[in-house]
């Protein structure tokens, strides 16, 4: 059986939970919850050395970070990862994009809201750009889906669990205003509704 | 032919340019350089909402952004993108980790230290924890590097592609101290010693 560590309140490690529900792959779970220590153990260090989770352990012992790199491998040959060369990159593109402009804002504020540890930054001049910035990554959503139903076209990808991972919680936990962006909400209705949908408080008890 | 809008100075379009030239394939270059204000004109941001370089636009005008989306979908199929399912997936995590974790350290940091509109922000408190992070990043690929040869096996990806756009100028443009990490320094030459290899400055003129 694989083995995933994940972080029960993350929504890098809530991805690779969404995608192994709806494929209904069984799966060892450890938590590694923030301030639980786990990531920086001696143990969990030899297996990924940036210390960070989501992390999938093979049933042969092989690793892989990176929660998107991990759904593009789980999703691989199924319905979530498209087999048309452009369709695939635009999956990618979104996925890239979301690490680099959408995370870094929304998932990063909403951290500071949610972590005690993190109650430091919680000053206007780092709040603030993030709002700016995590408001201009959802506009660029809000563009795409109102020509799509989904992110990379008119079906459910990858693309789609990776974005959600972060997005549906950006309102409730990082104060953003969602109210703006109608077609996020309405697209964040349609991820639920997909076959298999389940909550971040999932852990794989099946 | 395929045309590629890429800023001449960027290690994100770098990348680009260096897989084409590799692969051999023509393209018409569009020069996007910081402070042309190219990427704002309306022309460019119905191509591109998200206003960023590099772009790819095929013969049929189908678009593509994100650097490390443009890099799979053009080496798909050759010798940059292995076929192995696991090994693609390593290449993928670098190329994640790359976008969430060096270039926001790394390509920050050198942006701050080269462009003139950000010299505002050449501030101890702005600097510093960048270094940090870039230094942390660049031993994250020490680590890797002690152990195979390339990024994800012992032959070359786009992962390092990908990878090398702002490494090979970390020093030089961002300050990072490149002395610390001597496995970083020997792959460096691995790459530029690759068959088809430019500088930063080619922009395609074949």
């Amino acid at each position: 059986m694989i083995t995933l560590y994940s972080m029960p309140s993350s929504g890098n490690s809530y991805k690779v939970r969404l995608l192994l529900a709806k494929l209904g792959l069984p799966f060892r779970h450890v938590a590694a919850e923030a301030g639980s220590g786990v990531t920086q153990s001696p143990e969990f260090l030899a297996r990924n050395p940036k210390g960070k989770v989501p992390l999938l352990e093979l049933e042969d012992g092989r690793l892989l970070s990176e929660s998107n790199a991990i759904l593009l491998f789980l999703g691989d040959g199924t319905r979530y990862v498209p087999q048309g060369h452009y369709t695939r990159a635009l999956v990618h593109s979104w996925m890239f994009w979301e690490q680099n402009a959408h995370e870094p804002s929304i998932a990063v504020r909403s951290a500071i809201l949610t972590y005690e540890d993190r109650a430091h930054l919680r000053r206007p001049d780092v709040l603030d750009p993030l709002l700016e910035q995590g408001h201009r990554a959802l506009q660029v959503m809000e563009t795409q889906l109102r020509e799509t139903l989904f992110l990379a076209g008119e079906v459910l990808t990858v693309a789609d669990l990776c974005l959600y991972g972060y997005t549906h919680s950006a309102g409730a936990k990082g104060g953003f205003d969602m109210a703006r962006f109608p077609e996020v909400e309405r697209w964040l209705e349609r991820v639920e509704a997909d076959p298999g949908h389940v909550p971040i408080t999932w852990l794989g008890d099946w």
